[in-house]
């Protein structure tokens, strides 16, 4: 520990009464597009829920002396200022989610970090002399990018990695906007940040390793390495029944091919070294007694080596240049992205390491397979990621679940790291 | 050649304006839904196009003294009445299309229907004593079946082979149902047909045989088998990133297994002995990042030989459940039909081959792989099907193709096949 730390938990007068506030507004939070007759949300990004949602959140981060914002993308924030010009510490995740998804993933982070400033405000405005930066909540834009592609769009424009106007004019499968639809909302605003001392986030793992191994806090040190990729099958419009099957150029067969051959490349490599996928496929013109002449999808590759993402790569492409020739399909990457394992700052890492030993919470390093807005943010600011287990490690799903003991450690340690970010740790 | 059969082509005052007549129409019959930058149209059933395109076909057909009739299920009728309360010859095919389609498909046989009837109805009324029976034109609903299904809708209803409410209440992928789409272009009407006689119905070959074989008229034989199958993958929705592979159910995996399989399965019989497809495959949440929890697919079987189809049956069922159970997904069955070979009468093949010997059109028997409306009319009265070439075979495409003397070869042989069903050929 180091002269920024501060009061450990049993100087907290009253956390009981904050797990239960905690626990009140979590029991609210997920009503917002809540899929009746399950636990989940469908709660798409700028959708009428999500609306709802944000809705009675600027209510409730006024109701606790914030001030909410809007910037151009539709970042939400509450700020509190203490130091009259001081940076802030910003810690949030999001509030939108997958078609009928889980409760907690993305709004755990934002409910925790709301209620991890409330407590830290309380304790700065009692005291002041404690505070070195303005503290500050976000809830950002469209992290999931299942409506509007790509997904972390809020903090990529945030941190400059992606452009504000192409962000605003991307379309919906209708055709709607970004700015069309925020504005339907109100939620498009002119807000420019303030500078931003520090970042903290918390989210519950999207895997079962720390609730198997009884670890309470992960301390995320990195993400997997990724390449993904969005195809075209271009193939020949036909009649499915009459057409020779020698004269066909079947996109649908095309693209079904790649689907299992990306699954079939996961065994070319040791059990667990990669990650395949393919979530999204459409079928152009999907019309029964028709063959499709076009079919897009995705294909995602993910490994914590780099190696195994290079390999694999070779490996797709390959398989590319065999279904095209074999089923007589043009194959097109429309479009792809990759980045190599890419580390989080190790002072975060070290602080959470620290506040988890302080508190008395287990913890570990983790890695993280998906993307976080933290992942923008470590780039720009010292930052800190954390997890809390998932029972089961589902996600992405109505069935995703986490216990509220392990909501509230999580709160805690969040809490903590909030706690002394504020006062200057991290500030170098 | 029997005392029902009557004028030779010879006979016929003003053939070649007639041909001048139809292909006028037929220039005009393909705006409706034209697809800018083709010569193809896209005139789902019950469009605006379909709409459009059959208000200007009834002021063609009340042009030539015909009354225009809609029943319930939106057939359209142009029925002229010669022999009063005798029987009608019914001919006509569909012009609802496919999705970016061709233009010949259903319209050419709605088209060379309407100019046969004319000629036959302009020869009847200068000499009514040759009228045995009255005449009708039909175009029949939703012959398609890609915006509501199944396919052949009208036709089904009109034979009884459907439930006119269960049609009615059919909805597309918008939720419109028929009845909706119909009223919105007024085209639901409360006619009941009369008793028809017999029908006549030409479409242009699904295939490239008759075009190799340098064959004018087909003389339609038998409908293929088929087998054919609505299914259902389910499975669990999940982080395509994080889930680890072991973990998922992936429906999208399961959907693609089939596809792959249902063409591979064409390999285990003699070439060209079976036809499978899958046309149209829909995923749910089709998200990016999300692994699919359900995919509803369609499997298409189709052989000349009954034993084929159920060879591919027991062998598609038995990867079914090996598909199921590798990738740990439910697979259902949702909706399955199947027909055996189906034959045609012999009586109308016979004529339609005494025809095209009279006319010097050279002909041969033919299958067809695809249904038509006259496989539901067929089983109800006697029923003539012909086809004439298609250049390299090509349909349901913007490409296909049909060469104006083969289109009016088919209209010339259609007519004589009218006009002898008038004076009682078939009649029994």
């Amino acid at each position: 520990m180091n002269d920024t730390t501060t009061s450990a938990p049993e100087n907290l007068p009253d956390r009981a009464d904050r797990d239960a506030d905690f626990l009140a507004d979590w029991a609210v939070h997920s009503r917002f597009g809540a899929v009746p007759g399950t636990n989940g949300v469908d709660r798409q990004a700028a959708s009428p829920a999500d609306g709802e949602q944000r809705a009675w959140f600027a209510r409730l981060l006024q109701e606790h002396g914030f001030v909410v914002e809007r910037d151009a993308i539709g970042n939400q924030f509450g700020l509190l200022e203490l130091v009259p010009g001081a940076p802030y510490v910003l810690t949030g995740s999001h509030l939108d989610s997958q078609p009928t998804a889980g409760r907690f993933d993305g709004a755990y982070g934002v409910m925790a970090s709301a209620h991890a400033a409330f407590a830290v405000a309380e304790e700065l405005r009692a005291d002041p002399s404690r505070a070195r930066f303005n503290l500050a909540v976000v809830n950002w834009f469209n992290e999931e990018g299942s409506r509007f592609k790509p997904s972390m769009m809020g903090s990529n424009v945030f941190t400059g990695k992606a452009d504000l106007e192409a962000a605003l004019t991307t379309t919906d499968p209708q055709g709607i906007t970004v700015a069309e639809a925020l504005d339907a909302l109100g939620e498009r605003g002119g807000f420019t940040a303030p500078p931003i001392a520090s970042y903290a986030e918390i989210h519950v793992q999207q895997g079962r390793s720390m609730e198997e191994d009884g670890v309470t806090i992960g301390l995320v040190g990195a993400t997997w390495a990724a390449h993904k990729f969005e195809f075209r099958v271009h193939g020949a419009q036909a009649h499915s029944g009459s057409t020779l099957m020698a004269d066909r150029r079947d996109a649908l067969l095309g693209a079904a091919r790649l689907v299992v051959a990306a699954r079939d490349l996961v065994d070319e490599f040791e059990p667990g070294a990669l990650h395949t996928a393919c979530g999204e496929l459409t079928v152009y013109p999907n019309s029964p007694v028709v063959v499709a002449s076009d079919v897009e999808l995705l294909i995602d590759l993910r490994s914590p080596s780099a190696e195994v993402i290079a390999a694999a790569h070779a490996s797709l492409m390959s398989t590319v240049a065999t279904v095209a020739e074999e089923v007589g399909v043009d194959i097109e990457i429309t479009a792809e992205h990759s980045w190599d394992q890419n580390p989080y700052p190790a002072e975060g890492v070290e602080l959470a390491r620290a506040v988890a030993d302080d508190l008395g919470l287990t913890s570990a390093p983790v890695m993280t397979v998906a993307g976080h807005d933290s992942t923008n943010m470590k780039d720009t600011v010292p930052t800190v990621m954390l997890f809390v287990p998932s029972v089961g490690g589902v996600s992405h799903s109505l069935e995703e679940f986490t216990k509220d003991e392990d909501l509230l450690s999580g709160l805690h340690h969040l809490t903590e790291v909030v706690r002394r970010l504020a006062s200057g740790a991290l500030a170098g």
